[in-house]
């Protein structure tokens, strides 16, 4: 304990001496330092490989059993909560779904406020926001907090203060497009993405100038190469160079104006390489009959060049996709043996239910293996087009419009979606929170109008037969492409996952447990209530040299869109969440947030 | 801890065995035996005697510093949560304001969800609730629960299944009748009083059959005898018989019929008397100078006979209210030595800022003293007629129509509101959570529209020149009339007293604390933040044979409206809750129930 005092003293120093200079050209330096510092938690991520792992190790498999709340603090917002807050030298930033409120909170006053950012936006956002009112985080850098507001304004806000220091205007939501996903801030950049694959967005990542607001870069998922920042001959794809209009000769048409590849997800960045990953959602619509082709580059990993957006690779997981699985899950990278071999690895739990292993400096797919048995919709990855083998019972397209396919596992929103999983180089292993769901999904004609739904299918999601439970939270080793253990839960796991170096995870319940259980064995260590269903993702810092844990209640998202909107009370057999009804027996909306301690 | 695990086991036994008579006519019997039974909390005031103490002795004094928060559960419901939960066998029953939802929750599973009932409301009662909308719990008799609705319904449930057993409209809301209070079961009728003193309702009393919900008896505040269940002879005022007309004469012309007299306060019940204790409201309007008269009988302690509500005795704490200084404060029935001598005494801690300690049995006044050193609109009350000595200067009656009167004490919340106290037999003290608030008021002419609102008045509120803080939690010696010890606190007190057999008193915070302190010396012994400001009860239960604590966090009520009505944001000077303008820099809105426990 004396050796984090220090630590996390000598953290604070350091960090009021950066702040000091709060020059923008050095952010990526402070965070470089700070996404280091176990003692704080700088970017919603953890750290730029995203692997949520803390080194921090006072909370330890022996000891856990012990942890209580110590205090906690409401959001007075309903709905679901995702995403976890950032703890920064004395204070946490607490944010909220729409109305995206941001609290500055004080460490050494049990939660005092400090400030709060209470954007006003028009309600008319919510019919437009596809899977409940989300936000997965604000960003931090340069003396600044980043917050993507459900109505595409991105606004940098004075972390000190909570004043306003701009505001840039990322899309139009009357035309569906909206923002959940976190920021980050790589060098001297802002990075965000946009939401919309339900209202035909033409997706894209783009970088702003963390200094002012001011446009760097932007990059489209489908469209013109011009417009994608590909080079035809230096971007590859499966190690061979991506050619001319790559996107656009994989559409009917101009469809892909309106084709998606949304980029909602999480973002990673390699220092070294000077790499941004990040995957893209489906095309629209749902429906794959009305859009022949492989639709390109939607359900893609990229991976860009931080300063100038330009492709390096880009690698599609699902060609024309027929099931709604957005390729938008993060990237974790991590040093890892594959097949035996010390790689540097990206690793991804796509939502079409395969882990994918690439070489994240070539895009080079070395192993894509099933992490839920139940998937079914596809036998195999083919390692040499990197394209799954789709089984026709299973095919939406083959099967056609008004027809309903059955039994397709895993469901439409994945074997695993938004809620990231977490990497401890300790074990070697990934924590990954799943979804063990099945589908009927059956595509119809739908045409485009700006700002209306676009989604041109409808599903019912239930478990797979002969099982009762909607989720796993399991070890995974993406080295080997094994599930090592697997806990069982009655619900889709939608929180995040946390590892550290004390040799525990944690992740949450959609019924509200906090969870604590051994990195090893799986073997539950402690559970606690909290006031709601845990849709967040997990945290760790010091504070006065002792460990805590942080983490939102606020059942909602995705699988808890019935709540949240309030549709369970009237709809008995509203498919889409049908499987999640019984939520209600369990817990309520509210957003809290719970910090637990050895206390 | 063997003792209590054979106490909470016979218990269960006992109660099943009653549950299975199931007879109306029993239903005083079941509630009489499971008052006396620490291992449940069978009615909002924990007994009829209102004195909200625990026999319980396993959280004391020694060992409170090691409680921690067991389970939590978020009710979905965010503005000012008042009352608190029912414990009853394995069955926690937890109530929400407007909508006023009602959940059964599995004491065996951490909260799991056994029914819940949802009822659908027409949402224009919220604009003629004046403070919050609140509601202050739910009843338990006769395997039913009972349910007061904002719009004036009265619900039955049953308590296993949730299923509404019956429903009557005890008023209209759109009229501005409300309810706010919780009922109380006694014998084999429910008695539920009524909302609305600041739209000019006629208040009153009423008893429904719980079998089925007809009407036992109802009887007003103000008005004609008749309608009060008033004998001229037999009720006294002071000893001495009313006579006739005692109420109607009190007023100019037929305002009566638009004369306040509200009843949403909490109700007593004394079993060996077969009396029935409770307070009536404000005379309507606030505007003293428009209704001349005592204005009986308001602010008026009344003791009714339980099975005819005729009325015994009654007591007016504030003839011609100048202030809004409701008499609606509880009645807490207690044996305690008077200046001495052993006495069936009734303590009730007026908003006037005087307690008063009454013979219970007659109504004979035996003391009344300040209970809060700032209070200065009056200077004594004179103990021959019972009246207040009244200080010229900070008479708003004196002053005139539109005039302010400055610096009154306290201000129109009083020196105590709803807030309940504790009485602990074992200290001989009572708790008591109070308000440090003061005032300028101005009245002005209003005429009545049913259904608007019917004031007459505006105020601004602030603390005693020279002070900081807006409230303390005291502790009271009835017999003497003497605060004992005294908890400066910066909001005012606004959640309701727990004390117990182990010698701690509970309390909570507008800013979020669940606090624990020493029964004879106030020291605090344990606080923790939980996710909103506390304006609940704590009540206390067994389960498993261990003593836990349970309590509502959720700011709002009189004291947060300006948070729960979201009136901050915009009015800097908004007079009424100007002084708690500053409650948002602590804590957000949010209902969530906290159980803590020795684990």
């Amino acid at each position: 304990m004396t050796t984090n005092k220090i630590g996390l003293l000598g953290c604070t120093a350091l960090f009021g001496a950066l702040l000091a200079i709060g020059s923008p050209a050095r952010a990526n330096d402070e965070l470089l330092k700070l996404e280091k510092d176990p003692n704080q938690w700088v970017m919603p991520t953890g750290n730029y490989a995203n692997q949520r792992y803390s080194t921090l190790n006072q909370i330890t498999a022996a000891n856990a059993g012990k942890l209580h709340p110590v205090w906690t603090f409401s959001t007075g917002v309903l709905r679901g909560h995702e995403g976890g807050p950032l703890v920064i030298g004395d204070t946490m930033y607490v944010h909220t779904p729409f109305p995206n409120n941001v609290f500055a909170l004080d460490l050494n006053d049990n939660g005092k406020v400090l400030w709060k950012y209470e954007p006003r936006q028009d309600p008319n956002v919510i019919p437009v926001m596809c899977c409940d009112t989300v936000n997965r985080g604000v960003a931090y850098g340069d003396n600044k907090i980043i917050l993507n507001q459900a109505d595409a304004k991105v606004v940098a806000l004075d972390a000190k203060t909570g004043k306003e220091l701009w505001s840039v205007q990322n899309g139009d939501a009357a035309k569906g497009e909206t923002m959940t996903a976190a920021p980050m801030i790589v060098k001297d950049k802002v990075i965000v993405g946009i939401s919309g694959g339900e209202f035909g967005v033409q997706g894209r990542l783009t970088a702003y100038n963390l200094k002012d607001g001011s446009l760097a870069w932007k990059a489209y998922s489908v469209g013109p190469d011009k417009e994608l920042l590909i080079d035809p001959v230096k971007t590859t794809s499966m190690g061979k160079p991506i050619g001319e209009n790559s996107s656009v000769s994989t559409w009917q048409g101009d469809q892909w104006k309106t084709g998606g590849g949304s980029t909602w997800g999480w973002y990673s960045y390699d220092p070294a390489l000077n790499l941004i990953y990040y995957g893209t959602g489906n095309p629209s619509t749902w429906n794959p009959v009305q859009r022949p082709g492989d639709n390109k580059w939607s359900m893609t990993i990229f991976a860009r060049d931080a300063d100038t957006g330009v492709a390096k690779w880009v690698f599609q997981m699902t060609p024309h996709d027929e099931w709604d699985y957005d390729g938008v899950n993060e990237m974790i990278l991590a040093d890892i043996d594959v097949k035996g071999k010390p790689t540097k690895a990206l690793v991804h739990f796509d939502r079409n239910g395969f882990e994918y292993t690439l070489n994240r400096e070539t895009g080079e797919l070395l192993l894509a293996e099933k992490y839920d048995p139940a998937v079914n919709w596809a036998s195999k990855i083919d390692m040499t087009t990197g394209r799954p083998e789709v089984v026709a019972q299973f095919s939406t397209q083959h099967n056609g419009e008004d027809k309903n396919s059955r039994n397709i596992c895993p469901a439409a929103l994945g074997s695993k979606d938004e809620q990231p999983a977490a990497f401890s180089p300790k074990t070697g292993l990934f924590y990954v929170p799943t979804n063990h769901v099945c589908m009927d999904y059956e595509p119809f004609k739908v045409s485009y109008t700006a700002g209306q739904p676009y989604v041109g299918a409808t599903l019912a999601m239930f478990p797979p037969k002969g099982d009762n439970n909607l989720g796993n939270f399991i070890a995974y080793d993406a080295g080997q492409g094994k599930i090592i253990w697997s806990d069982p839960e009655p619900f889709s796991v939608w929180s995040g996952a946390l590892a550290t170096a004390g040799d525990i995870v944690a992740y949450g319940t959609l019924e509200g447990y906090l969870k604590i259980v051994d990195a090893k064995s799986g073997k539950e260590l402690y559970k606690f209530k909290t006031p709601s269903g845990i849709i967040g993702n997990i945290n760790t810092y010091t504070h006065g040299g002792k460990q805590y844990l942080a983490v939102y209640s606020g059942v909602g998202g995705w699988a808890g869109i019935g709540m949240a909107a309030g549709l369970s009370k009237d709809n008995d057999g509203l498919g889409a969440v049908g499987a999640y009804k019984s939520l209600s027996n369990y817990t309520q909306l509210g957003g809290v947030m719970t910090v637990f301690g050895l206390e």
